[in-house]
């Protein structure tokens, strides 16, 4: 068994955690399912807006597996789930499996969890980790390419980064643009209608410290704000900062 | 008028002729027109396939329009076209209007055209340009991995690339990810299934010399070869080497 099946073994017998700094080395995936009839759309979606959306996987409807990492199930194999009826949040649950419908097609989206052990291995502190929280998410003013219906703002991750490393940081995340790439936004979080970097919309709110910016990556949350914009009838994704660890390495997916 | 705008007015009065080289430094597209019914199956396939099948751009429903040229008509704007019914070449025509229908759904796939341009640059003679002819193309035994109902072989293009600029070739056109990036295979046909370079599948035959070494990019001209092995009822595809030349400067699409 590999490092990450272990740990999806931990999720699937209902450990609950974030799971930014697990298994570092492996890639992480968001996790949004929805109906066949919505599918189009969201795979559409995700073409018009690849920077939030970088469609890693796509399963066959009603089916929990992904070739990321094979004997996995999708319905249990995270260790957070959110179940979304018309757009509205309708419950965060452990496992997913009676959530789950045969009509479903299960999306799996980079995640830049995927390059944060390059960033900590070129010395820039990922606060979130040391830190021991999960990473902060916020809703943007920045709405996204529309596709049939489906509609939404841009969700951002921050991490904060020295002045000094904010280039390094921009070429090292650069090198994986599916999983999110380089930021969409340095500094002025105003200018994303960001209000308070204190208050994210979701995960936790870390320490800013003196000379440090306020770097803004695109989140793989992104499809939930469309779920929530647009009512999608019925929904199942991951809880922010519980992803799905893969089997594959984060070097697939340097460019 | 840019001059791909002028380039796509004469396509629309009627001239016929390949498009490598033309316009240099704005990139090409791929056009694959299939009913609603089996656009999921082939965004699908483009997902699964994202080497031989980047998505540059999907048009709704019937729509003649693209986001990378606006103004431009799908219909018109490409210098010739190919019919397919049942997986067979019903008719090369240079105009699709009568052809078009309100339930297709275009497909714009990035063309290894547009890297080209970064090619001659670094002084890498670019084979069918300096002779004037269409790149050559040819099927692989590779299979592409199938989505829903479409399967097929992976079709490559060849240019012949001298010894001492082969790494040069894989870097410069692996910087374009979007537009087939770097060569899927350097030399040894047999290995692909090719059986004899002097005839291509689709294009024209180009001079290989002493000292050069065949390279092969994956090419959009595999969507064509899953509506043959497929037997898509309808679809409207570029023939082969005849591209939508787009407004989109080919640096938008440098990783």
């Amino acid at each position: 068994m590999t490092a990450a099946g272990d740990l999806r073994a931990e999720f699937r017998r209902g450990l609950v955690r974030p799971t930014a700094g697990l298994v570092p080395g492996v890639a992480q995936a968001n996790l949004i399912a929805v109906p066949r009839d919505w599918a189009w759309d969201m795979l559409l979606y995700a073409q018009r807006n690849p920077k939030p959306c970088p469609v890693l996987d796509v399963s066959d409807p009603g089916s929990p597996a992904t070739v990321l990492a094979p004997g996995a199930d999708l319905r249990t194999d995270l260790p957070l789930y959110r179940i979304w009826r018309d757009g509205e949040l309708a419950g965060e649950v452990p496992d997913a499996t009676v959530a789950w419908r045969d009509d479903l097609v299960a999306f799996l989206i980079g995640c830049s969890f995927s390059f944060e052990a390059s960033l900590i291995d070129a010395g820039i502190d990922v606060r979130h980790i040391s830190a021991g929280s999960n990473v902060p998410m916020y809703r943007t003013g920045r709405q996204c390419r529309p596709a049939g219906r489906l509609r939404g703002e841009l969700v951002v991750s921050m991490r904060p980064v020295p002045a000094d490393r904010v280039a390094d940081a921009v070429t090292i995340s650069g090198r994986f643009p599916a999983v999110h790439g380089a930021p969409v936004h340095v500094g002025d979080p105003a200018g994303l209608g960001i209000g308070d970097l204190g208050a994210p919309d979701f995960g936790d709110p870390v320490e800013l410290r003196d000379g440090e910016l306020p770097v803004f990556w695109a989140c793989g949350v992104t499809p939930q704000a469309a779920v929530m914009a647009s009512k999608v009838p019925y929904a199942i994704t991951h809880a922010p900062g519980h992803m799905f660890v893969t089997d594959v390495p984060d070097t697939e997916y340097e460019a």
